[in-house]
């Protein structure tokens, strides 16, 4: 597969702020298509870039979150997850995230890649993180109507193929973390 | 990890329309806490569910599209997706949008699974379609700026792995393919 006959990137003419809703905002853009010239309109959700930690326990467990999810109106088994504070550095991010949604401390974050949450019509990209050493050093979010599961990575693999896990960007973290080797040697170092 | 002590879900109280933009709607859905009562607001972005197909050649090849995409302002190398009609079988509607932008025609669609796209505020369900036999039946859509590419699944892997696929969706539904096999003996019918 080579990169030549590649399509060109389409040039932005104008774009009009139209809606702020809380977390994302809306606004239209007008492109130009060099394809042809013909001018488009975009509506584009403009949301923070995001964070998702894989965080690892000492007994190759990995830290999820079992929540409600308004979109879907069920319950979603996830990787807490979270949006980058202004100027705020995903490794950084992804260890405040962690605590501050399960109370579990973690160490040696490092990224996995990042993921585009929805190229099509969204800005959001999402850094994924990995970080091993995870351990409890508080109690959950009482304000968050959550609940911490630790789940061996074998078994979190089970879930994924029985579609227990299904938000999408979460299953994607979960492959790059599997492609990295699923953290294997990390948690004692032996690699 | 048990289901026990698991979160209760959410009371819709009222749901308000806000405002169509093309393809999805932004509604106002207020909802109450079942943990202290308290009411909150969200904002769900409304979309039809999508599907995304795995389409293989005989060659054990991938069919992929590499497009402009404007949420990320840069060209993506996906899987070819698209949205359900209404009342559209997940499995006619894989073949229908492969071959609508790509020109492919498959066999023997099947299912390996549902993703969400983004539970936390979004609606869509993105069906993963695994199908056989692609070969060329036409060309590319005329209309769409896109470029087929047709990707040996190992080298798939290993955008993957380097980041030149990175829509969450399409990582995810590429994990998917591979936890089933990779469409290993699908494609010859060896297994």
């Amino acid at each position: 597969m080579g990169t030549s006959g590649s399509p060109q990137p389409w040039e932005l003419q104008s774009s009009e702020h139209l809606q702020d809703y809380d977390v994302y905002r809306v606004r239209r853009d007008r492109v130009r298509s060099p394809r042809d010239g013909s001018l488009h309109d975009f509506h584009v959700v403009d949301a923070p870039d995001g964070v998702t930690v894989l965080a690892l326990t000492p007994e190759h467990e990995l830290v999820l979150v079992e929540q409600y999810r308004h979109g879907i109106r069920q319950l979603s088994l996830e990787t807490p997850s979270g949006i980058l504070e202004e100027g705020e550095d995903p490794l950084d991010a992804a260890l405040r995230e962690l605590e501050e949604e399960t109370g579990f401390r973690a160490e040696e974050p490092r990224s996995l890649g990042t993921l585009d949450l929805n190229p099509s019509w969204e800005t959001t990209r999402v850094h994924v993180v990995l970080a091993t050493g995870a351990r409890r050093a508080g109690d959950e979010d009482p304000g968050e109507d959550t609940r911490v599961r630790c789940v061996a990575t074998d078994e979190v693999r089970e879930r994924v193929r029985e579609g227990a896990i299904r938000s999408a960007t979460v299953v994607a973290a979960l492959h790059l973390f599997w492609a990295a080797g699923g953290g294997a040697g990390v948690a004692t170092g032996a690699r």
